[in-house]
């Protein structure tokens, strides 16, 4: 092997990891190899899980693992130290209810959705799936609640909605979101029930349904960070050019979303398989 | 051929696009074909290229070129006819320099280039790696200038520096931009002195600089909709809720940033070699 044509940080497969599940009539169709004249990093398997690549494996996953968690954590002190915590009697204290489970619902448990589905390579492809739409699941009460809470807030302070740019993006975020999740839902569960008949169209809908997951991410993500603007020049006010503290907890917050929107698209498109699940992923293939 | 193991929409075989140029003295090393149990989307080069992956190489090429040059454009279009042009005598117009050079260098010259660098395929690979840090280069001053711009009005107007969420990513961003541009400057243009003696460095090298200079980008559109955001509701303040006219140019350029974000990543992540360049991308690796 020559290894002067090998990166020592392999790119991932991400194709295969896209692939949908072989219907069981072609589990190991394997009549074309790809032509020999097109190498790839990914294609030395002996050097994909080398002692740098589990490296930089675990440092993604953990690094991604602490921004998710520190963003909600981040988000739920700021609220309650800085801004009172909550009270559905005052639209102020709602209004707290809306940062919390929109970074919690969108960032946290999408991201760990999108994550999940990534790292566990070695279960079963249905429970992995299962866990991904559980996650997912779980973030639309976030949502939808998060977005109650702003509306009814702002309604009742006679705030205007759906002026900012902070409100369009979030608007784009959640069609983008239900729709992914309709879509995701119908074509990756339910019509796992005619497995063959649907093979095709459910591998024409991964790569699709994978770009647009993370583009929802990144704009869940563009979302918060003008959010986070936006309330600090509301509350703060002239007080924010001081670097204050509560200044510092919410650009700290912005700035940890910023890194989230960064490692998750990149965590997504590295080689997640280790050598030892192979004959998985072949049997997902 | 099996198609059902093939994807009407083939993700891209990054790896291939990443591999940095072989040394002369093994061009067409051949010895190992990919295993066969592996099969990938990009693996089947008579689909990579048809009909449908045509047509969106150029749709996703064509909407980012729109998009990039739509972001300068709006932002001109925003700081002439709404914040009363420039003026290096007046702080207040001469950080109006500021916007329209730091999404100018930032975002439509620095995502030319990324865009570029994957776009020209059929090119000599040195004249496309010219051609990227030719525009990385030419979006030195715009940053420089842009950055000196705010400095120097702030301080006129004894504003803060460096206080808000939009600074903190800015620097960041900055210093992510500077390093990147360093490093790439040295280990893909002044090591090709010593092609072969540098070639697994250089190998090394690519994918982190590819994944670093998507995530520069991803920051700098962060960076972007938080100061647009931000001077929204300095400039405008309650009439920013009234849905006026310059809110709604200020919200459009912030969702053509976003825009960006979300397909500058895509469309690096496709194949964007046709079959018709093989014997170049084949000659590069």
């Amino acid at each position: 092997m020559d290894g002067a044509t090998v990166s020592p940080m392999p790119e991932a497969p991400l194709a295969m990891m896209e692939i949908e599940k072989t219907p069981p009539r072609s589990p190991s169709n394997h009549d074309m190899p790809p032509p020999p004249d097109e190498k790839r990093y990914d294609d030395d398997d002996d050097r994909v899980w080398d002692c740098g690549a589990w490296f930089e494996y675990i440092l993604v996953v953990v690094v991604s693992s602490i921004l998710l968690i520190a963003a909600s954590v981040l988000t739920i002190f700021w609220v309650i130290y800085y801004r009172r915590g909550f009270n559905m009697d005052d639209p102020k204290l709602q209004f707290n209810l809306h940062p919390v489970l929109m970074v919690g619902g969108y960032i946290t448990l999408s991201g760990f959705s999108i994550l999940l589905y990534r790292i566990c390579r070695c279960c079963s492809h249905l429970i992995v799936k299962l866990c991904h739409t559980f996650f997912h699941a779980c973030s639309i009460p976030c949502i939808v609640i998060g977005f109650l809470a702003v509306w009814d807030s702002h309604n009742q302070t006679q705030t205007p909605n759906f002026y900012s740019l902070h409100s369009w993006l979030g608007c784009i975020t959640m069609g983008l979101f239900a729709l992914q999740f309709v879509l995701g839902f119908f074509s990756f569960l339910i019509l796992l029930c005619c497995e063959n008949a649907t093979y095709k169209f459910r591998s024409t809908m991964v790569p699709i349904h994978a770009s647009f997951g993370v583009a929802t991410f990144m704009l869940a993500v563009a979302t918060a960070v003008t959010g986070l603007t936006q309330k600090a020049h509301f509350e703060l006010g002239e007080s924010y050019q001081q670097t204050i503290e509560e200044g510092i907890i919410i650009n700290s917050i912005g700035v940890v979303l910023t890194g989230l929107g960064i490692i998750i698209p990149f965590a997504v498109r590295r080689s997640n398989s280790p050598a030892n699940c192979k004959v998985y992923v072949t049997e997902r293939i």
